[in-house]
């Protein structure tokens, strides 16, 4: 079985330059030149994002790391609205990496810019004790969403049901027992998801739309992230999907608010623009899921439940911190 | 002592977003949002790099190192006589990294940053065995320089002298014993790289120039790059630094050939363009160092001895193999 270190970077290079192949009129400088040069229209929409494999999890496949490192770039671009069209990609992993595990992370990498319609321009390869994997993400931006850019009075929208992407995880890590299609279905949504690239787009090309994250980190921290301690949001239901409503209040409720992995989109609108954007969703057959309401405030979140409002503490993913 | 842990995610993210401010006419989404929105003019530069650190080698500061993770990136944006405008990093390291080494790495970026001209804009932060650092840089390239366009009769030539850097490479690894002045100039060399940013857009600006790379991995992989198979070189000289003369020949040779670390240029130019190119380069004080010429062939390096041309086997930094 082959490794970096017997393929080479010389040869590692030939495999990528092959498999990546750059020739398009709006790639003026593609891969074996020392940096790319790209065609852009509008504005300049830039991301990165770095996916860290200490140890593969049993039940994941090197394609899936690679289908996971681009979606999660991707995703940010989508959130703020943009047309993602480039990517370059830094990849450092020990040497004794097998060459075969190397090019599926590749191939999970393709697959994934492929549904992305964005294409490799370069990348740079090193040596590490894990696999890290940075991804960065250059698109076209017309009208870019900010963050936090909610007003009183808005609807909080999410593109799509939470909780079963970490659910996958949970299940995954051996924290949960599913029977066997829920297993089925939460692990292949989180090996597999998928950005909101086209909805983005869709949500900022109408002026009534002022606030967009992606939920990768949790709900309640995308939410606390929108508020920027100005704002407070008021959620009338949580967004759990519809399977995972059999495992219990509890477990649901720390699914949807605090699980992650879900790279749906959390936006905040004008109410008056919601005929105007039920029209535009649905020509991706798509539509939006109001779950609550924004207000003046200093950055809390509440919940309604039978005994009136109850605050969220959030909670998810956060780098550097015990779990 | 505080570290990464203690301070946490929300609080590193604060300080660097105090650190490197992001309002500016350009900067349409900065710091804070999903993506970073930018613009370009012309077309669009797109460059990525990794630096790993899995040991700190004695008389390395951390300072340096974020220099050297920004300078390696630019340098290829020079290369291609790109002028570099803003870039985003992803930052990757053990929780138990002290916090004040952080801020020190990161002191260092800012550093080169303001000696690039280039606007940070964006970043991410991840957990991982290393200290990894990837820095993504974006800039404007109106007139690209590829790596391969040479031809045939081309002057082949440097931006600057050769051999300083893996000096200083050399020496704080132990493995050369070098005199006090020796020692802290080839140290400060090697630690603290200038791209040639300015050098590179004149040289783009010359229609007669038809390639260009850096030479961070040696000039005679560099040399080896451009050739693409289908030119050979013939050096008539080693453009070795002054300083480095005394060590000997053989040591000498090696250096400038096979050291790397510079981030000179090497490029191929048109005869009939060197005046033009020596009055360009005179306006930022600078000249061009011919070291040979460019003739068809199949990707041979020749240098001229007193017994005749010889063959140089193009070494270096190679990824993934023994050093």
């Amino acid at each position: 079985m082959k490794t970096l270190e017997d393929v080479g970077e010389v040869g590692i290079v030939k495999w990528l330059i092959e498999t990546f192949p750059t020739e398009s009129p709006d790639i003026i400088l593609g891969n074996g030149h020392d940096a790319a040069v790209v065609s852009i229209p509008d504005k300049v929409a830039l991301k990165t994002d770095t996916l860290v494999v200490s140890e593969m999890l049993s039940g994941v496949g090197y394609s899936d790391v690679g289908w996971k490192a681009i979606v999660a770039c991707i995703s940010d671009l989508a959130a703020i609205g943009a047309k993602p069209l480039f990517c370059t990609l830094s990849f450092s992993s020990p040497r004794s990496l097998r060459f075969s595990r190397f090019k599926q992370i590749f191939m999970g990498v393709k697959e994934a810019l492929t549904y992305c319609k964005t294409r490799f321009v370069g990348g740079d390869l090193s040596e590490s004790h894990d696999i890290v994997i940075t991804v960065n993400a250059a698109g076209s931006a017309p009208n870019p969403v900010p963050r936090t850019g909610g007003k009183p009075g808005d609807y909080i929208a999410v593109s799509r049901p939470f909780g079963l992407e970490p659910l996958g995880l949970r299940h995954l890590l051996g924290k949960i027992t599913l029977d066997e299609n829920l297993a089925k279905l939460s692990t292949s949504s989180f090996l597999r998801p998928v950005p909101e690239v086209d909805y983005g787009q869709r949500l900022a090309s109408l002026a009534g739309v002022h606030a967009c994250t992606d939920s990768s980190d949790s709900l309640s921290i995308s939410l606390s992230n929108m508020l920027g301690g100005k704002l407070d949001a008021h959620l009338i239901r949580l967004p759990a999907h519809p399977s995972i409503e059999g495992l219990g209040p509890g477990v649901v409720e720390d699914l949807v608010l605090n699980g992650g992995e879900e790279y749906a989109l959390v936006y905040a609108y004008d109410p008056r623009y919601d005929r105007a954007l039920v029209k535009s969703l649905s020509k991706i057959r798509r539509s939006r899921m109001v779950i609550g309401r924004l207000s003046e405030g200093r950055g809390r979140i509440f919940v309604r439940t039978p005994a009136g409002e109850k605050i969220v503490i959030p909670a998810g993913w956060r780098q550097f911190q015990s779990r």
